[in-house]
């Protein structure tokens, strides 16, 4: 008969030592198929055990397969199953996470000034949510986003973008990824898509993964160039028309007008309006969003609260032309809303509450006056001597465009070295650029506090001996 | 020369009245492409108002294409753009949102008991995090989720699920759908998905939505039939082994090593095991997920929080094999996490600190009143005579099969009508059910109180009639 060595002073329960002595028995072959096992009652004589732990362990045993109960007849040992085929791959040792470099001064264009985000305002307003302790706080909330957190954000639209959008046509997720990848479902893959090169390549990337053909569309001075997509045989188009990124352009209207005729002439064509840093714009009044010129619900609005409140909230929203939204409750009705109520809560009294303007305003004035003090560094350092900065109206970025006698990458590189990160406008290039363009640098300003402006760009001047 | 009526006691300010007045002038035809504008000099003169207020409206129409400016010639109006052709859709009025049935007793499977919902400890962790301020929390972080949290989670699984998991084999994303989109990504579009049948329709509309082949694979009495896996082509499967979603099945070990030695037979073949209740098992020890007995690295592991914490959180994780860990990091590296950080942090801490084993443990002793209390008001009223309850060993579901006398939309119609929320079998079928099988219901048993139990199931006797 069975007899393994229980241990009951052990912390693993004795029913399971059970189970796994068993267990290791039918899988070493000592227990063969069709063997019959002692009964509970016999079993745990012999082993002086109760029998709720034999139970336990054959109750398991059964549950998993190794055993199987006949009734009236006892426990059997289940045709055991030949060993599986192990598929001889390379194991990894160990695996490795990538890492980003981390500069002195860092003018990288994904990050923000996370001293200026409200903590204070934040916790209070998360405190206050979850001491509301609503039953509608945690179950699915609306696939879309929470009704409120859709009304804030129309309201916010109408005011600060002249954009009229029911809160119905609003669909709130966790990051323009996710945005982009539910687009894709929602129109199609059949046709092509069109995106600005250079430009934001994450974009590129994702419609790729998505599995879509991706055309790219070069720009001229005043953005994408319209007259391309039709002959590239664009359906659908993804365009920066507020601040291109990188190149800092905003479309001047009559562009904006044509890329609207060029949606209108095909039912089945659509704008991505990716307006992702309009709420940074330090002169005049911002230009209307496309999505505020359409008659023809061509135009899809794209935003997210990445730069203007923190790229780790995930909350990003779109603003679907009506049809759309139709098709979309038709259709998706079925996914999960990506962003927690938490947050989504929190943010919709944020917003209500009049924290989201003073924030903006606030964080505004801060990048005002990076950017002037960058501009300034470049003065002072001669930097203005030997490349120019462009796109300074508007996003929190500029680009410099240098001097030809330098080469891009041996810029970015020697800024590294010296513990400066600069991007180099390649980095930005779906296709080879067109020969002849000037070397170009990328510089986000949200990392760098004024007063490291001067110092940075000392060391650029040392490290690129201008 | 333009004389618009400027109001300075107006909130909106003159420069902004200026332009918009000239614009509506050019829209209007008023001004005729190529007329040249008065200087800023003599407009402010014109107007009495100051040189900057015209130079803001100017520049403003500047940027927005309106005008144009010819050095030493000064400002002309841009060539107008023919009105757009406007695309005649039928306006939607006003949008409808869609709405969710609610019931005096809610079966449903989709929600769980939010008062076990640990506020408390959850607002403590929030302010902690929040008062941390740290840098790391407000940036984009790391793509898998932040390390934290998947050391957590792997500790846990290892403890819990008997699964070796590196951290750097864990992907964190808001929710299922999210990890089943990127999942298509990662394995391709171009073969054949296969889902359970009658399954978890949603998995079956994302891949779907995904753009891929999906193929129904029924099931026998230990779940998924493997054989039926070469029928039908499939590459990759979805599969529910440790509590079948809606059967209830628990596939036993022969049948997990089956479909084991299914997937090693080709490099391209992989297992979605989806563990999405495997925390409540209410009766000996868990089995062994697929993903530990996995030798091949085919097993793709799934699990969510919401169930275990709480659908709104929006928090799923999955445990790649090394080899798809490593192509992820090579491929994948530019998706941003989906999840906030402030969510990520509180969890790594809630698990670090034995919280959710606490949680867990007292949400399983709920949750098993409520089974038990739901099983006794069967037996008093009666319906155990006319039905039998199936898949109470784990998970939070029950199914419901009923005597032949009835139909299975009636029955749920019925149930509907007195205000009790029951699913009929049917809404889990991708193809049309066997010939004779039995009507059957789900009662998922989270959101009905004990001393509720007996009160619904009246409700559901005098609806039924039995």
């Amino acid at each position: 008969m069975l007899t393994p060595i229980l241990d009951s002073g052990a912390a693993m329960p004795l029913y399971e030592q059970l189970y796994r002595h068993i267990r290791g028995e039918i899988e070493a072959g000592r227990l063969a198929a069709g063997e019959r096992l002692p009964s509970k009652r016999a079993l745990a004589a012999h082993l002086k055990i109760s029998v709720v732990t034999v139970e336990g362990a054959y109750g398991q045993l059964l549950a998993e397969g190794y055993l199987q109960s006949k009734p009236k007849r006892g426990f059997f040992v289940q045709a055991a199953e030949s060993a599986l085929t192990e598929v001889q791959l390379p194991r990894l040792s160990p695996p490795q996470e990538a890492t980003r470099p981390t500069f002195r001064y860092d003018f990288s264009t994904s990050a923000v000034d996370t001293a200026l985000f409200p903590f204070a305002t934040w916790a209070k307003l998360m405190r206050e949510v979850l001491s509301q302790q609503e039953d509608t706080l945690l179950n699915t909330p609306h696939p879309q986003g929470v009704p409120a957190l859709r009304q804030a954000i129309a309201a916010h639209l109408y005011r600060f973008r002249g954009i009229q959008a029911d809160p119905s046509q609003i669909v709130v997720g966790a990051g323009s990824e996710v945005l982009t990848t539910l687009l894709v479902q929602l129109l199609g893959r059949s046709g092509c898509y069109g995106v600005e090169n250079p430009g934001y390549t994450k974009t590129h990337r994702i419609l790729r993964s998505c599995g879509v053909q991706v055309e790219p569309i070069s720009l001229d001075s005043q953005g994408l160039q319209v007259d391309q997509l039709d002959q590239h045989g664009v359906q659908v188009v993804h365009v920066t028309p507020s601040h291109h990124f990188p190149l800092g352009i905003i479309m001047p209207v009559t562009r904006r007008q044509a890329l609207l005729r060029w949606a209108s002439a095909q039912p089945q064509r659509y704008i991505l309006e990716d307006d992702y840093d309009s709420e940074f714009r330090f002169s005049g009044r911002p230009i209307p969003a496309l999505q505020s010129l359409d008659k023809g619900e061509r135009v899809i609005y794209l935003n997210t609260f990445a730069k203007s409140l923190a790229p780790s909230l995930r909350i990003s929203y779109m603003v679907l032309p009506p049809h759309l939204a139709e098709r979309w409750r038709r259709e998706f009705w079925f996914y999960s809303s990506t962003v927690p109520s938490f947050e989504q809560y929190a943010l919709s009294r944020f917003m209500d509450r009049g924290h989201f303007e003073r924030h903006l305003n606030r964080t505004r004035t801060h990048y005002k006056a990076r950017r002037e003090a960058l501009l300034a560094a470049a003065r002072e350092t001669g930097l203005t001597q030997v490349g120019s900065f462009v796109g300074g109206d508007a996003g929190l970025h500029l680009l410099l465009w240098m001097d030809r006698r330098w080469k891009e990458p041996e810029l970015a590189a020697r800024a590294a070295e010296v513990g400066v990160g600069v991007s180099p406008l390649s980095i930005c290039d779906l296709t080879p650029p067109p020969a002849g363009r000037p070397p170009a640098l990328i510089l986000g300003y949200t990392r760098v506090a004024p007063q490291d402006m001067a110092p940075a760009l000392s060391l650029l001047k040392s490290a690129w001996q201008f």
